[in-house]
């Protein structure tokens, strides 16, 4: 890798990022908070450091594979250490606790250290918000166009629209794709927040929760979250638009142009398929045992299963306290997660639809061994190297999983806090059950198992492999 | 598949179940117990039908792949279907407990729903350990023999000593290994039983003991299992066998030539680190917060990590009381289980080995992205196919196991309960967590349940496929 072209094009996310802290910044003198001088100084900071790596002399050599993947991973990480900066300048959190919370920001994760919300400054709140919805933009540029081109887990083909672009091509195409995912998104967000004002939310808080939405980061601004509101309205509004920003977001340009093909992609069909029938079995659950009326159950079932699959994490409910079966329904969708371009996390439906097909497969083969079969989705025949690459997801994502669990336990946490709070991180989702609950915060938890579950948040939103190559000693090497 | 065909063997099979149960008959007359009647009338029944079976008239077209396939699977429902007869017959258990029971036995699982063992009939608890010692047997011909043949999960290669016979060469093949195989088996038998009298225990019980200690079934005749007899010498000794019948068979039987290949099979490797690094972990863990004397601690680990991991199941101590880190640590060793062509259930360490070496190989592919790589185990590198075997096989499992859970919370367990249940039946272990911890039984589970764990020891034990088939429509065409 060469690291010298890597910290330039870091210095300049560090510089965006400093830029971006003007919008609290803003807000701070709005509302008078004696907070502007934390963002004052926050600003100067990250842009100004961002500037003089930006001013690196490199050889213009290009970027290969390999320093794409050190700019995303390292620029995630980078980004965090700078955006924790309001948090621990104001003091509302130690460094670790607020590294822990800007990375669960940018990687539009949600899991929060902060107890008291309702207190904090609005600025500082502003911030948390805004950390996601950069962290969602971010997210969708690099599925659609960088992670694809990277290969990372066998997303070359996911994008129904472009085949990927050529690495030697990505710059101008990153840029296009960009501009119109940038569309997307901005639409949304003035969508969303119009209803929600409609809906009778004030436009600071309207923002915020419109912010966390489509990033499915899940941050709120209140301590109940949505519960707060206690409004079908705002509810409905938030999970059409969770639901939105957990698919595909080149349908939604297809749709924006007039091409509803949504009900063509199969990935969309799955992850609409594996929502309805979720609702339905938590529907049912629930009315059986916590609710006295169907509409009830219905009502904080589909806002929980939508929040939870598209990894969104807002709560309308303390599911934790819901039977066996529910939960287990949550801990599964957390795996899960949205779909391939979107906002979501998780290891997405086009996936979780590949590795079921595939063990079909294999069954169905020694029934016709003789048969050559492959693996179709839809009418495309998926290439035996996306296969490869889906296989080596499904087994990296495991193993983290299993190791890191075993990790937290060893320092003292029960089983279902850990399980469920290394799904609930690793998947980019935010609550957990237990300890980790809608009811609870991260923020009791030993540091050494913060420091797992930060780590857990940055590999699981990076689709495994542009973390795990850090790893790998020949990368460092120029 | 021709049914024919199938039947025929599985009734060849069944005259084989009845004889056996000509043992615990003459149990029944040296204890002079009435039950001596109720194995006679099962001899017969179960003598008979297959006799009946086995007349079926086909045309001797030999075994293709798929009746290979039917007689395993159907074989193993079939047996464990009259090997149910003592319990039931004996008033002992209901009929679907006494399937249970015998599926836990002949799949080596040693799950029971027998509340009370100490005051069971010699006739009927020998039968009961009997089944494990029959489905071990089985179980080695079919992972040296069998399965690699029909190319099941990858283990076509997992054998080291012989590339795996080809199907049409099949059966004089199965009949020089399984005598081999049988030998090797007799003299563990042999000496297990020889030494555990030597350390005090009774014929009856020694013998008993022996036979779920060498299938890693893990029966015991006491409700207190080993911990009823607090000898750290009898501890050392099922220890020493568990480990043993835990590792390829093929090694011990080279070994019994005097060639010495442990320690050059990177399997055997593999399942010997895993072991010591988990006793050293629990050991710890244990000291810490259990016991006051690292000896003890020592003690206590040893047996149940490789009580587990061997997938024996037999109990020292009440692991369920442990803090998280043990009991999250023999949670994974449920998965990982024993070796390739063992007594052992679970994923199977030759597989852990792969999937690990896969996923590193996807890591370092991405700093390396023109380099060719191929997986080795030492000096071997491991063809595509089996890779692909491999890969299904964990995809199957972990599907399984998922979609079981959610079955088996549906019915009103708790979460760990329902991993744990599902963990230990279908890597074939026994005992879990929670209310099917090593101090209960799986007794009071609704019969629903009992039916979905019945049908993961099935499934984990045939390595997956083999089951897995019968649900393709195609299978069951002439």
């Amino acid at each position: 890798m060469r690291t010298r072209t890597v910290l330039k094009i870091i210095g300049r996310l560090l510089m965006m990022i400093g830029v971006s802290m003007i919008f609290p910044l803003i807000w701070a003198f709005y509302y008078g908070e004696k907070e502007f001088i934390i963002f004052i100084a926050s600003v100067v900071i990250t842009f100004f450091f961002g500037y003089f790596l930006s001013e690196i002399r490199t050889k213009d050599e290009g970027l290969r594979l390999i320093e794409g993947l050190g700019v995303v991973s390292l620029g995630w990480a980078a980004i965090s250490a700078f955006g924790a900066l309001p948090f621990f300048l104001s003091g509302t959190l130690g460094y670790l606790d607020a590294y822990f919370e800007t990375m669960s920001g940018f990687t539009t994760t949600g899991a929060t250290v902060i107890i008291n919300i309702d207190i904090l400054p609005k600025s500082i709140i502003f911030w948390r918000a805004m950390t996601q919805w950069i962290g969602g933009m971010g997210i969708i540029v690099l599925a659609v166009a960088i992670l694809p081109a990277l290969s990372i887990g066998g997303m070359q083909l996911f994008n129904a629209e472009s085949p990927g672009p050529k690495l030697d091509k990505l710059k101008p195409q990153i840029r296009e794709t960009a501009k119109i995912l940038y569309g997307v998104y901005l639409i949304f967000t003035g969508a969303e927040i119009l209803l929600l004002v409609l809906g009778g939310m004030g436009f600071f808080d309207a923002s915020c929760h419109t912010f966390c939405t489509l990033a499915t980061g899940g941050f709120s601004t209140k301590n109940a979250s949505i519960t707060h509101y206690n409004s079908p309205f705002i509810e409905g509004v938030i999970t059409f638009f969770m639901f939105l920003a957990g698919a595909n977001f080149m349908l939604h340009y297809a749709a924006l142009r007039g091409k509803i093909e949504y009900f063509k992609n199969r990935e969309f069909l799955f992850y609409v398929g594996i929502l309805i029938i979720s609702i339905i079995i938590m529907s049912a659950d629930l009315r059986y045992s916590v609710f006295n009326s169907l509409s009830d159950a219905f009502r904080y079932s589909s806002f929980q299963v939508v929040s939870i699959m598209t990894t969104t994490g807002f709560t309308t409910s303390n599911f934790d306290a819901y039977p066996a079966l529910s939960r287990m329904l949550l801990l599964i969708l957390m795996f899960i997660g949205g779909c391939a371009c979107s906002t979501g996390g998780g290891i997405k439906n086009i996936r979780i639809l590949i590795i079921l097909k595939y063990f079909y497969r294999e069954i169905y083969q020694f029934v016709h061994p003789n048969a050559i079969l492959s693996i179709k989705i839809g009418e495309d025949t998926i290439p035996e190297d996306v296969i490869k690459g889906v296989m080596g997801f499904f087994m990296g994502y495991i193993s983290i999983f299993v190791i890191s669990t075993l990790i937290v336990t060893a320092y003292g946490v029960d089983l279902i806090t850990a399980f469920s709070s290394v799904a609930a991180t690793l998947g980019n989702v935010g609550p957990g059950l237990g300890l980790v609950g809608p009811m609870y915060t991260y923020a009791p938890l030993p540091n050494f198992i913060k420091i797992v579950l930060t780590f857990c948040m940055w590999v699981g939103r990076l689709e495994i492999f542009t973390v795990m190559v850090l790893f790998v000693p020949d990368f460092w090497k120029e």
